[in-house]
This record gives C-alpha cells, sequence and structure tokens, in this order.
C-alpha cells in the first residue's frame, strides 16, 4: 500500500521523483480517449524500470497459448492487449548530454494528472554542471479529435547556455511483457520520414490490423519558431526528425509533438498515409492551444453529467474522480465493436477486452451516466458472439445449442486457460442473462427481448440445464465442479451464488419467453426455427431444475454456505492474519489458500447483493456478519459489493472503509500490484458503492429508488443519473435528500420508501 | 490400441514396415542397460516421423519450467530427462542414394527385440533400380560392460553390383521435443575424429555433467577384414568416419560399431577421453561375438532368476516377459544415486526420474527379485531427499520438520507444476512411509528403522498432523483440498485413499518409535536431536488424529466413498461410454472428466489392496463391485491393482483382462500413448498381478503366503522369489501348487492357508 500520492480533489499529483515506484506510477498517470492510450512513460529517454505501453483500442494479438499441461478444451490462442508502436519519444540532449531521469541530478520533480481537463504534467528542473534547466512536459490525447495526440515539451534555461536537441520519433520496436514466447507481434510495412513529417506504418501479425502513425512538430524560442536544420533517420522500424538550437540562460525552448495515430478498424488501409496527414496537418493547423481548448472542454461536459461530488473528505473525492475520469478515458460507448478490458489502456495483464466485469461491474454504471445505446451496444456486442458461445460450449461437451460465453475473449473466442476458471468459472454466464434483466428493467426496452435476449437466454439457459445433474442420495440437482467468483476455491460442489444464477437464469427466460410469445409471435416464430427450440419438453426440464436445485444451507447459523463442505474449513478470520501475510495471493501457496475459509471476493454476498428484493435485512446482515470478516478482498470485484451492503444494513463505518478500498484500491495500492496496471473494470463497482451504497439507489418496478445513508464524515453528496429520458441531480446532505429532474419529462420515483412524483424542471425533498 | 505385434514367447516382432506406427515402435523395440538406453532409433538416415531418443542414467537438465499462470509454490525447474548426442548413427550410401526407408523401396521388413539374449534385430530388403540389397542390422547394449553399446550393420547384394558406403557418426547436435523454450541443453566441448577414432564430448548446461562417446568401427567384406580409405569429418557438435567398397552381386559386406559411452557421474572429466579409448579398445579387441556372448550369458542368468513362464498363453507368456525384460533393461540396482523413471529409456516425457510409482509398485518388485540391497538402495535415496523434503514443505506453508516429499523429482526437489498434483497429490508421502513397512517386514532388516526409516517417518507424520484440520461441524479432522490417485478428481475432500494412508502412517509411526526406543535407544537420541521430537505433544497429536480422522463412508451400499460428496455425481459405468469416447482424457473436455464419476485408476481399491490385512473378502468384493465398472484405467497404474483384487475375490475373468490389460499395456497400446515411450515402472504392477494376484502372494508375520488361482486358460505358472537368503521356485498347475527351496537354509511358508516347514533344497505341495 503506497498512497504517497497527494490527495487533491480534481488531480493526482507526485511530488519529488520515486523511481522505485515509477512502474505503479506509470498506471495511476495512464491517459486515454476510448480509442486509444497509454501509460506516463516518459517522452525523453528512461533507462530505469519501466513498462511501456501505448494500446489501440480493438487492436490485438493471438498469442499462442502458454500451459504448462495442456488439458483438452484450452483454446490455441490468448488474444492479448498489444503494446503499439511508440509515438511518444523525444529523446532530449543538452550539451552533449542525454536527458535520462535515471541518470541526471533532476531535482523538484512533480508530475500530475490533471482529471479536470484530461491532461498529464511533468515538471522538474535538471541540474547540468550546476547549471539549471526547469522542464515541464505536457500531453493529452484529444477527446475531441481521438486520433489525435498532442505534447508539449518545454526547457527553460536558467543559468545555461549550450545546444539543446529534440529528436522526435515514432518507434515500432515494442514488445509485450506478457508475451507467451516472446514473439514479436508486429510487422513493419512501411517508415517515411520528411523534414517535418514522418510515418510508421505497422501490421500485426496473424490478426493483420493496421497502424499508421504521423508526426509533425514545431520548435519555439521564447515563443517565436524557429525552422531549424533537421537531421532525419528513417529504418525499417523507426522514423525521427533532430533539430537542434541554442539556448542562453533565461531562455525557454517549447517543442510541440503532434500525432495521428490511425487503425483499420477505422480507415482504408490503402488510405492510411494521406488520411492520416490531413488529420495530423488539420491539427497542427489549429495549433496547440486550440487543440487543448477543445479537448478540455469534452472533459468540462463529461464532468458536468457525471461528476459525483464529496464535500468533506478530499481522499473520497480524489477517488471517485480517478475512477471516473479513467473510465471515460477507457470507454466512450461510441464504437460498438469495443468492450472495456480489465486494465484499459494501462497495462497489457490478463489480456482480453472482456470479461463478465463487464456486466456484472459496469453496465450499471453505463446504465446511468450514459444514454442507453451504449449499455445496449454492450449487450448486443455479446449477442454477436452467441455462436462462438455455443460452439465453445460444444467443446466441453454440451450439445442441442447450449451456450457458455468466454471467461475472457477479444472476438468471442474463449481465450483463457486455467482449467478451474476457464471450465468451471460459469457463474459469467448467468451476469450476461442478469445484464439483459438488468438494462431492460432500467431502460423498459422490452423489444430488445424480442429482437436479441431471449435468443442469449435460451442459449444460456440450456447451458444451466445440462450443466446440472441429478443427485439420487440428496433428491436433489446439483451442479458440480464450479468455482464461484470466489477464485480462492476452485472446483467446489454447489457454489451457492452459480446455483442461484442458474435458477435465476431458468426463471428469467421462462418469463421472458411468456411475454415475446405474447407480445411479438412472429419474432419468437423466428428464434423457435434458429434455435430449434421445444418448448414443453425444455421449459419442463427448466422448471424441474428451479423447483429441485440444492442450495447449501448451515440451519444453525441461517446462513448461505458458499459451497457445500464450507463448515468443514477452519474457520479463521482475515483480520487474524499477520499483516506479513498480506495479500496472502503473494505469500501463501495455492493449495493453503485454497483449504483456508478464507475468500478472494464477494461471493454469497455478491448473490444477495445482485437479488436484493428476495432478501429482507435480516437475511442479508447474518449473511454479512459471516463473511465479511472471512473476506480478504484481494479482488479488486470486491470491496464495492460489501460497501452497497454495509451501507444497506447500516453499518456504515465498514461502507466507508469499503468504499476507500474500492476508491482508492490503485492511488493506494492496496494489493501491490497496480504496477501491472489499474483495475479499470472494478471502477464501476466504485462508482455504484457511491449511488446504490451511500445515495441507496435501487430499482423497483422500473423506477428509481432511493436511501441515501451518507457516511458520517461527509458533508454532502450529489451525483447525477440518467433514467429514462431524465436526468436527476440527487444531492444529500446530512439532513435531508433533494432530487431534481433537470432534463426530461415528469416522472415518478421511491424517495426514501414513499413514492413520489417528480414533475419536469422540478425537485423533491425528504428528511434523513 | 494396436497389438499388430507378432506374439511370440522370447521377442516382439514386427513384419512389415509400418511407418505410422514407427514412433510407437521406436518405443517398443527400445534397448537399456541400467546405465544407458535408448528408443529403437534407425542406424540409418530416416526422414519419417521419428522420436530420436538416447538417454544416460542420472544426467538431466533443469528447464525453465512453463506454467499458464504461476501459483506460489510452484518450483522453476523441471527436472527432465536429456535426450543425448546419438551415438547410433550409420548412414549407408548405396551407389550414390542415401538409404532412407522413409524414402526408399523396402520389402520384407522385420524387425525383432530379442528378450531372451537382449538384442533388437532388423531386417529388410532394399531394391534399387531392380536390383536387391539385403540388410540386417543388430544392435545391444552390453549388460556385462555398460557403457559399451555394439552394433552390426551387414549389407548383402543379390544382384546388384556398385559403391556402397558407410559413415558412422556421432552428433551432439539433439534436442528434447519437450523442452520448454527450444533451448539446447548440451553444450560441445571437444570433438576428435581420427582414422578409425572419434570423440565426442559434451557438457550439460546448468548441470553440468559431462559425456564422452568413442567410436571405433571395422569393416569386413564376406568375412575378409578390410582397411579402407578413411574420409574423417569432425564438426564442432559431430564426427564421423566414411569409408567405402565396391560390392559385387553375392557378396555381403558387415559394418561393425562399437562406442564406449562415459559420464562424469563415474569418470573424471578429465582422464574421459583417455579411460573411454581404453574401455573401446577393450571391446574392440574381444570382438563382435564374443561381447555379444557375455551380454547374452547376463541375459540368460537374469532370466534364470527372474522369469515367469506361463504355459498355454503366449499373449500372456509375451506380456510378462516384456514387463521383466523393460525392468531389468532400465534399473539394475547397482547405483544408489538413481532411480526408475516412469519412461525409463524409452522416452522423454513427464521428466523426473522418481515418482511414488518407485514405492507402490517397484519396491515389491525388487523385493522379491532381487538381493535386499537393492530395495535399500532405493529407500535409502528417499531418506537423503529428507532435508528436501523439509523444505518442500515449508513452501506450502508447513513447519516444525513436516516432510512433503515431491511428486516428481531427480534430486529431491520438486519438479512437478500443476496445483492440484503437486499441491494436493500428497498420498505420495504415505506410499513412501509405506515401503519402509514394506521393507521391514519383507526383509526382517529392523536395523533400518533405527538408521534412517523412523526419521522419515517423523517427518512424514508431522505432515499429517498438520494437513488435517478439525471441523466443528463434523466433530472430526478433515483432510480439505487433495487429489487422491485417482487423477479424475482434483482439490477435494477426504480422498479415502490418502486419509487411510495418513492416519496408517501416524500409526505406523508411533509403532516404530516404541520399537526404536525399546531397541535403539542412543540412535532415538540421535534422532530426537536432530528433528527436535517432542514425543508426549507430538505422538498426543497424532493419536488425536488416528482416532477422529473421518473416512466417507456410503451406508447403503456399504462401501468406502472415494470421497465427500462422490454419490452426488451421476453414475454412469465405463461400459456405457460410447468406445470413440475412450480414452475419455483425449475426447472430454477435463471439466467433464473431473464431473463424472468415471476413475482413472485404482483409488480405495488401492487402499484395500494396500492393507489387505484389515479387509475381509466381502467387503472387498463389495467395494471392487462398486468401483471397478467405474474405472476407465487411463492409467497404467490401475489394471494391476484390480487384476489382484479380482484374483483375490474369486473373478479370475475380470483378473485375466486386467492382467492383459497391464502386461499389454504397451505392445497393445491401449492407451494410444506408447509412441511416447513404455510406462516402465507400472510394469512391476504387471510383475504384482502374476506373483501377488494369480500367485496368490502375501506377506503375513514375515512369512510369505501362497493361494493360487490361476486363470482358466493357462496350463501352468512358474516363477522364483528371493526372500530372506532363501531362492523359492513356485509351480502351479491345473491342479496343484509346489514349491520348491532352491537356495539358502530352511524356512516356513502358509501354503494355502497352512503354515508348512519347507527345509533347504527340498519342496512342498498342496492341491488347489
Amino acid at each position: 500500500m503506497n498512497g504517497h500520492y497527494i490527495k487533491e480533489p480534481w488531480s493526482i499529483i507526485e511530488e519529488g521523483f520515486h523511481p522505485g515506484m515509477q512502474e505503479a506510477s506509470e498506471s495511476i498517470f495512464s491517459l486515454g480517449n476510448g480509442l486509444m492510450g497509454q501509460r506516463a512513460n516518459f517522452e525523453e529517454r528512461y533507462t530505469g524500470e519501466s513498462l511501456q505501453g501505448n494500446y489501440l483500442a480493438g487492436v490485438y494479438y493471438p498469442d499462442k497459448t502458454r500451459v504448462g499441461w495442456w488439458k483438452n478444451g484450452y483454446p490455441e490462442y490468448f488474444a492479448k492487449v498489444l503494446n503499439a508502436p511508440n509515438w511518444i519519444g523525444i529523446d532530449v540532449e543538452i550539451d552533449g548530454v542525454q536527458l535520462d531521469l535515471h541518470k541526471c541530478e533532476v531535482v523538484d520533480f512533480r508530475r500530475e494528472l490533471n482529471m479536470q481537463q484530461g491532461y498529464l504534467e511533468r515538471r522538474f528542473t535538471f541540474v547540468n554542471k550546476g547549471k539549471k534547466l526547469h522542464i515541464s512536459a505536457r500531453r493529452f490525447l484529444s477527446m475531441k479529435r481521438n486520433e489525435i495526440g498532442v505534447i508539449r515539451y518545454a526547457v527553460k534555461s536558467e543559468d545555461f547556455s549550450g545546444t539543446l536537441s529534440f529528436t522526435p520519433y515514432i518507434d515500432g520496436n515494442v514488445v509485450n511483457r506478457d508475451s507467451n514466447y516472446d514473439e514479436q507481434f508486429w510487422e513493419m510495412m512501411d517508415t517515411r520520414s520528411g523534414k517535418n513529417l514522418a510515418h510508421l506504418k505497422a501490421r500485426t501479425r496473424k490478426t493483420g490490423f493496421i497502424t499508421c502513425m504521423t508526426m509533425a512538430y514545431q520548435l519555439c524560442l521564447d515563443e517565436k519558431i524557429l525552422g531549424p536544420e533537421v537531421e532525419v533517420s528513417e529504418r525499417s522500424d523507426y522514423v525521427s526528425n533532430r533539430v537542434s538550437l541554442e539556448l542562453e540562460a533565461g531562455q525557454e525552448a517549447v517543442f510541440l509533438k503532434y500525432v495521428s495515430v490511425l487503425t483499420s478498424l477505422n480507415h482504408d488501409q490503402e488510405k492510411m498515409h494521406e488520411e492520416g496527414e490531413v488529420i495530423l496537418q488539420e491539427a497542427v493547423k489549429l495549433g496547440y492551444a486550440a487543440l487543448f481548448q477543445e479537448h478540455s472542454a469534452v472533459w468540462e461536459n463529461n464532468w458536468a453529467h457525471s461528476d459525483i461530488i464529496i464535500e468533506g473528505d478530499t481522499a473520497a473525492q480524489q477517488g471517485i474522480r480517478f475512477n471516473i475520469f479513467q473510465l471515460k478515458q477507457t470507454y466512450t460507448g461510441r464504437d460498438e465493436r469495443l468492450n472495456i478490458g480489465p486494465k484499459g489502456f494501462t497495462g497489457e495483464k490478463y489480456g482480453g477486452s472482456t470479461y463478465w466485469d463487464t456486466e456484472a461491474y459496469l453496465i450499471p454504471f453505463y446504465l446511468s451516466t450514459a444514454p442507453e445505446e451504449v449499455s445496449r451496444n454492450l449487450l448486443v456486442y455479446r449477442y454477436k458472439h452467441l455462436q462462438k458461445a455455443i460452439e465453445n460450449a460444444k467443446k466441453l461437451g454440451f450439445n442441442q445449442g447450449a451456450a457458455l460465453y468466454p471467461m475472457v475473449t477479444m472476438n468471442g473466442e474463449e481465450c483463457h486457460n486455467e482449467w478451474e476458471i476457464t471450465f468451471e468459472e460459469i457463474h459469467r454466464n448467468g451476469a450476461i442473462a442478469y445484464a439483459i434483466y438488468n438494462y431492460t428493467r432500467y431502460t423498459g426496452d422490452s423489444d430488445y427481448l424480442a429482437e436479441y435476449g431471449l435468443e442469449v437466454l435460451i442459449g444460456i439457459s440450456r447451458f444451466w440445464r445440462q450443466r446440472v445433474n441429478w443427485s439420487d442420495v440428496r433428491g436433489k440437482y446439483v451442479m458440480l465442479g464450479v468455482t464461484g467468483p470466489n477464485e480462492y476455491e476452485n472446483n467446489v460442489n454447489n457454489n451457492w451464488y452459480t446455483n442461484k444464477m442458474a435458477s435465476w437464469t431458468l426463471s428469467y427466460t421462462l418469463e421472458v419467453l411468456e411475454a415475446v410469445m405474447e407480445s411479438s409471435p412472429g419474432a419468437y416464430d423466428e428464434i423457435k426455427k434458429r434455435t430449434g427450440f421445444n418448448f414443453k419438453e425444455e421449459t419442463g426440464g427448466w422448471k424441474d431444475v428451479i423447483e429441485h436445485l440444492h442450495f447449501p444451507y448451515d440451519e444453525k447459523k441461517g446462513v448461505f454456505l458458499q459451497q457445500d463442505g464450507y463448515m468443514d474449513k477452519k474457520q479463521i478470520m482475515a483480520d487474524d492474519l499477520d499483516p506479513v501475510e498480506r495479500p496472502i495471493n503473494q505469500n501463501w501457496s495455492w493449495d493453503r489458500i485454497l483449504r483456508s475459509c478464507l475468500i478472494k471476493q464477494a461471493d454469497v454476498l455478491q448473490g444477495i447483493y445482485t437479488f436484493e428484493e428476495e432478501y429482507d435485512h435480516e437475511v442479508t446482515k447474518r449473511n454479512f456478519d459471516f463473511y465479511e470478516p472471512r473476506t480478504v478482498h484481494e479482488s479488486s470485484l470486491s470491496p464495492c459489493v460489501h460497501s452497497i451492503l454495509a451501507s444497506r444494513i447500516g453499518m456504515p463505518e465498514k461502507a466507508y472503509e469499503m468504499y476507500l478500498r474500492t476508491s482508492r484500491l490503485d492511488l493506494d495500492d492496496y494489493n501491490n500490484e497496480v504496477n501491472e496496471g489499474l483495475h479499470i473494470t472494478s471502477m464501476g463497482g466504485t462508482w455504484m458503492s457511491v449511488v446504490y451504497g451511500f445515495g441507496g439507489m435501487k430499482i423497483r418496478e422500473g423506477m428509481l429508488s432511493f436511501e441515501p445513508r451518507m457516511p458520517e464524515g461527509w458533508k454532502g453528496l450529489s451525483f447525477k443519473i440518467y433514467h429514462r429520458g431524465c436526468t436527476l441531480k440527487v444531492s444529500i446532505d446530512k439532513s435531508k435528500v433533494k432530487i431534481e429532474n433537470l432534463v426530461g419529462g415528469d416522472t415518478e420515483l421511491l424517495l426514501c420508501g414513499s413514492k413520489v412524483e417528480l414533475k419536469a424542471g422540478r425537485m423533491v425533498f425528504a428528511d434523513l
């Protein structure tokens, strides 16, 4: 746990250079704009420890799988998030000395991630033979023109005179640290370097994605544009333009680098050079100040709609903004081919772009903070992968159109290969079904069911039906050999959460079937034909499972049991552990973790959270009191659920502790792994812990319901919610809650348990 | 399942060349002599599919581990059995055509593994432009001089005239197919090639084992020794001598290649060249015929002591001889540093040299067929690894001298990395304890306990004590998260066999403790000091576990349950499977295998077999009837146990079916994998199924007991047994059993339930 970044409401600030934290800081200070993103690597050369990373949305590589012992059913390839050619580089030489923070003497180092305006800035003083130069480097990836990135690199001499040179470059010789066989993922196609324009075009091996990057520069001395001699370099995988100038004491040289980054997802490969040049020239013509202006205007608008304001708690305020900022950087919802990878544009670990995180943690965020189409796109994305999910299930021995969605995917195919996860962590299928329910109940868009939803539900229900088996000794259906959300148990029987998800999916599918048969008989017939659905036989089987599925339960304690045999474990509590043993996944052998009762992430509680309508305060509290002390929260997806439940059952201190843990997970590096990248997908959970937890939002019969419970130390909390055409602003203080209907027509909602009408443009209050 | 080899009592014969079976045949026809061994690769060039393999006992390489997802506790290295420089090569050119069975026209192909005399021979006719040459190639690895290998390569012209050349070589450019990162495991040190003597010296990377191979040749035409011109080749990793002659119709050219193979395990590296040359020259001087004579004499002696004669069933006879032949080729018991790898010298798969197979399946074989020292050496081998086993347990979080022996090892360190095996298949620890019991009860060598055995038992017992935990809900100790011998279940709770092994080890250790305290108080004090043993506290804990350990049991069926929850599975029988789905490990996804009730190998039955004194006929039969139909025998270690139990409970047909399956596992390739090498360690199980099963041998109070039950179709069965200084010959026919005391003093035994005295040189009979 680091926690050394300065807590400002709108910025993340590091003061003093901490080389040992460099990779962690590279993650924290990452930038993105939905189409591309990058870690906060330095522009100038840096020979210290660093994880270089520059990523392009939707561009991936099927890296040959690496396994210890092959198991039947494993996929051959793992779609990796690709480290793309590096376009941020600017080598800086000062009187023949290469600027390199690993080797040079540097003082007054400060870096800032400004979330309000969306830029990254570094300032430091370079001391060269007793002479000082003040350097400040700012960059942003335009949110307005998302194929443009801009760097402003300023060097101001205090008392130095001599030669200063800048060598901006694009370098295609990049690797993925997590490449399985140290293969090169890119092949170079073309490099061209002119006096003030250089291109690099490269193609991914196997997948054939192409990127074309084009750069231009401007060099100014004390605000006067220079036109210096250029030394042009061009190799097969590298282009650069080197320029020099003489700098006197007191003078400031400013180097501006403009880059356009295009990919073949959006451009015809034949025209990429030309189009890249046009896009770049437009940007150069507009100039740095105007580009920054239009970029920061997008952020202003984002914040106007999505900001959460916490009064009286800077750490909490900074935390929630950091989460929202990163989510908005990663996914803008404009492109239905994209999804949200677990590390976004901040690292390469895990690979793939789509996990169950999207359905369980991000759909709620986008439902409330973005137009309906964004969530719908995310759902349609899965619909388009249905055939692959059916093939995936077939590989595991299922048939008749049973669908198992992959654990990790880029294009619908399974990427992951750990048998206990790939084959057994099947609750993911339930999250995909639940997202359909969640979307339709929130938006009221029931057409979605006939158009796409039902077909997905049938595939998933068929899977559940085949995945259970009848146990004679119990006289029940059982589900054997699964891994629940708590991945610190593998290959268990009757994981309560998974069984709950299965049973719920079957019931919901029956409900949707009836609704679609009623409302859209034509669509139903089409679906029946496409899927070979046999109503009587199949629904009969589903009903049988719903009625007779086994759920482990401890009578004495009155709690749902995570799985069969959970109570046989030695019951130790997370707080009993010696702090040096935590996180246990870095200190205990795997079998010890599996044997222990310690829980990586919410499992039974995930189910109680998901189906909150079914469980009253007593049941929720009993299960929370039982499981919370056993949970080590070594998954980023855990504390948010505990925070929300703690809010609901009136444990505000616990809720607040868990909230800090989720919202500051990366900033404070709770699990000692932020160097690998940020936990992007869990950031939706952070948002949920504020809105669902402290805001007390629920959905009841299509209405929003609010029962706020603000943490003790907060003076105020406010946020905005999109819901069925309305924009509501919720403002909470110590004594009351106010809800304003800012945009949209009249609506109804539940406020602290009472139904209230909220006319367009009006507001309602309730005392707390 | 192939089964296309001809069934002869003393030979394995293939008639007609089957290129598609080449790798399988290379395994089947392997040769070895305890110190080195090799697959039956061709001497002349072969460009078809082939797995080249030449192995040196005790020479290994720590290949960097390959895993998908790293788990804490995994070893960094996997000690691999090394493919060593190839010394068998002789390129043959006939009128400028390179002889290559993949490309040339060949008729009348026949190869034979002669087990009686221990050689491999191929004969075939090469048709070149209508002209015929008859080729016969025989080779053996001397059992007498185990650093010498000899090849006799004869080419007889029928109607061909022209040039014939031979190029014998040693080639250091070899690879392991299962190398994890395609690394070269060898580095070349020195090559020297003279007119008729060539050396190659190479060192393994990291481990620094050195081999020095030296070759010489003789060329004869119609029995006249020639002294032709030699073309010498010498590269950094290759040496050869090329000689040619003119061959006329009717003439026969015979090329003899002699090779000495030395390793630094047995020679000072500075003197290897000279010593290799001396050893080689002695062999050359002796000449081919005499070398073969002394070699086959060793085999004659081996067979005189170890042969099992089955009358009236050639397939069964060939099967058992093949097993004994391979065991005797692989391990001679002369070198205490060696152990018996699962593939012996016949393939590179699995790596490591030592598995629990040694204790469970091979100690019984060597106890009865070799001097006591051989088994004792195998036990001491584990004693010497005790500290490593304690370190291994420490890595997994155990302490106070608890020892967990590795799943796979070469030097005592764990090599294997699949969490469900490495960390959880801990019953191996029990097999090591049991071997101590088995050895001492068989030999009466109770000194072993004070000297070595007790210390190992304390380490293992401490492990078991720490590995169980108290379950409040059951009021019992439980053992969670294990994998039993049946590896088609992973991470289960309370595997009956493992719990049985644990409980038995604790009891046995208590017994040995008392015995050693009584008999060797000085030794006991030493052990106490070395291990920090606390008698009262530790034995108290052990007794508590013995008393309260949970054993899953099905009351209704009266069977021990393989693990908790086994009866929840869908109860399908192996015979219900569609034959195309078998073996299931090649056709089902891993999760499907895990969920099924199908059993890879004897598990509960392994326990009932091991502790047969504790279970009466009824219990044994009930469990056998329950588990046998659920067992797919996809481990080589399975059918032998089922065969023995079937014999005991009076199911002779089943016993015979299982016997054929174990004894002809590789010959008939039941599991479709013989191409990877032979199942060497299970061959001890085959021997057990004859001697313990059909011979009905048991050990009772230090005496041998026989209750033969010969299969229906057999006319006679006889075998010899070493026991406490006596050599007994057991001969069984339809009506009676005869036991002769061939060598040694007077003894007592149990014959068909009655105690009989058997004086030196006498015999006893019993009717059947």
